[in-house]
C-alpha cells in the first residue's frame, strides 16, 4: 500500500496561514512527521490563490525537499505553477493530477509525459464527477488513450474512481467500489488510489467511516490513499484488511507494528518504525 | 445485521466456573448485559462435559429467560441435549448448529423442524472444514437439500461459511469471503453468519483484526455474526460498514448510535439505545 501524505495543503486554514506567513518551520515539521510515519509520497498543495499559487508552490517544494528524501505529489490544476514546480524538483515528483476535463489533458498531461511523472488520474470530466461506476470507466478509457498516446505507461497512472459523501449519497461507496473493481479487472496496471476528504463529510465519527472506507477499497483494489500518515487508526486499519487478504507474508508487517507499538496507538513514530 | 450474543459459552473458564458453581447471578448478568446491548439472540453453550451438558443447558435455558426476552440460541452438538432444553424453551430458539456430519443430520436436524427453529449451519461435513470455498459450496448444497427436504425454508438458515486463522492459513480470509459471495448470489433466502473466535487466533491485536475482518465480510453479504455484543468498537465498525454499503436510511442508526455516545465509546448503554 503505497501512502501519499496529505497533511501539506494550503486550503487547511492553519497550512494555509503558514504558506502566507512563510512559516517554514511548520511546514518543515510536516514534513519530517509525515517522512517518519513512512510515506511514499509528500503532497503539496498551495491553496486556491490564483496570482500567488505558482510562488507558494515552489516555495513548499523548496522547503519540503530541504527536509526529506521523500519524493513529492505537486497537488495542482495549474499547469504553469506546476511547470514553474517541477523545474525545481530534485526527484521526480508524482503529479496530482490529470482528469478527463480537455484544460489538465492538454495543459498537464504533457509535463507528466515530459518530465515521467507517475500520476494521479480523477476520474471525472468537463461533466464533473459522473453518477455511475460506468461512465466513470468510460472517463478512464478516455484517459488511458491519452496517456497511452503519449507514452505513459500504465503502472504509473493512479486512477481515483473517486467517492461523495454518503451523507447525500447512499449509493456512494458502491458505485466506487465497483468501479474500482471493474479498474483492476479491465487494466490490471493501474494502480488504484483515493483521498478520504470527502466520503464522511456532513456526519460525526469522520475517522470511523474514512477507516472502515479504506478496509472496504482497499479490499475491492486499491493500493494507494491519500490519507494522514500520522493517523494510527487509519494506518492500523491498512496493516489488518491487508493482513486479512493475504497480502502480509508470514504476517511480518503487522506482527512487527504490534512490537512498535503501532497498532492502534497515537505514537505515529511506532508507525514510522514499520512503514 | 442480527447479532446472536456470544458470552455464555461453558467453554470460557470464567463461565464455565459460573457454571460448575451455579453461579445465577453471573449468567444473569451475561445475560441482561447482552439484551441491554441490543441482541437478536443470546446464545448458550453449557461446555463439553458428555456427563453434564444436558443438565447444564437446561439449567442456563431457565436462567436466561428468567433475565430477558431475547430469544436463545441453543448451542450444542448432542442432540438429546437440545432436546431436553427445547422442551424447557418458553420462545422458539434458534440451534446452533447443523452441518453436512451425519450425527447432525440425523440427530439436530429433525429437532430444528418439529419446533421450526432458525439454525446455524455449518459448512463442513464428517472431513472437516474443506480447504476451498467450492467444496464448502457443496457441503451448504447438501444440507440445504436436507433441510429443504425437511419443510424448512432457506430464510430459516444461517450458513457459516467458517474461517481459518490467517495466522497460519494466510488465503483463508479470501476463501470464506469468496463463499460468502457466492452464497450470497446462489441462495439469496439463506443468511450469512459466522463467529470471530478463529480468524485472528495466534496474533496480537486481536479486536482490530476481528472487526476488521467483520467489516469485509458485511460488505461480502453477511447479514449476522456471532460475537461480543458489549464490544462497542467492533459495533461501531458495522454500523459504519452498513452505513457505507448504503444500508443505514438517512444515516439514522449511525446518527443515533453518535447521539447516545455508542460510537468507538466503551459504553454499552449506549450501543443498546441505537441497536
Amino acid at each position: 500500500m503505497k501512502i501519499i501524505g496529505e497533511k501539506i495543503n494550503g486550503t487547511r486554514s492553519r497550512v494555509g496561514r503558514a504558506i502566507a506567513e512563510r512559516d517554514a518551520e511548520f511546514i518543515r515539521s510536516l514534513a519530517r512527521r509525515q517522512a517518519e510515519a513512512g510515506c511514499d509520497w509528500i503532497d503539496v498543495h498551495a491553496g486556491t490563490a490564483p496570482d500567488r499559487e505558482a510562488d507558494d508552490l515552489i516555495w513548499l517544494v523548496n522547503l519540503v525537499q530541504q527536509s526529506t528524501d521523500v519524493p513529492l505529489c505537486l497537488d495542482s490544476s495549474n499547469p504553469e505553477a506546476l511547470a514553474l514546480a517541477l523545474d525545481v524538483s530534485q526527484r521526480t515528483p508524482m503529479i496530482n493530477s490529470i482528469s478527463g476535463e480537455p484544460n489538465r489533458l492538454s495543459g498537464i498531461l504533457p509535463l507528466v509525459a515530459r518530465y515521467g511523472c507517475p500520476t494521479v488520474a480523477l476520474c471525472l470530466d468537463r461533466a464533473g464527477i459522473p453518477r455511475d461506476g460506468a461512465s466513470r470507466l468510460d472517463v478512464l478509457r478516455r484517459v488511458l488513450e491519452a496517456t497511452r498516446a503519449a507514452g505513459i505507461a500504465d503502472d504509473r497512472v493512479y486512477a481515483d474512481p473517486l467517492v461523495m459523501t454518503i451523507a447525500t449519497s447512499p449509493n456512494s461507496v458502491n458505485v466506487a467500489l465497483e468501479t474500482m473493481r471493474t479498474i483492476r479487472a479491465e487494466f490490471p496496471d493501474v494502480h488504484l488510489t483515493t483521498g478520504l476528504s470527502n466520503v464522511s463529510f456532513g456526519l460525526p465519527e469522520r475517522a470511523l467511516i474514512n477507516r472502515t472506507f479504506l478496509a472496504l477499497a482497499v479490499a475491492a483494489g486499491l493500493d494507494s490513499a491519500i490519507i494522514d500518515p500520522l493517523d494510527t487508526e487509519l494506518r492500523s486499519a491498512i496493516l489488518a484488511t491487508e493482513l486479512l487478504l493475504g497480502r502480509d507474508r508470514h504476517c511480518l508487517n503487522y506482527i512487527r507494528a504490534h512490537r512498535a507499538g503501532g497498532l492502534n496507538s497515537r505514537n505515529p513514530k511506532a508507525v514510522a518504525q514499520i512503514a
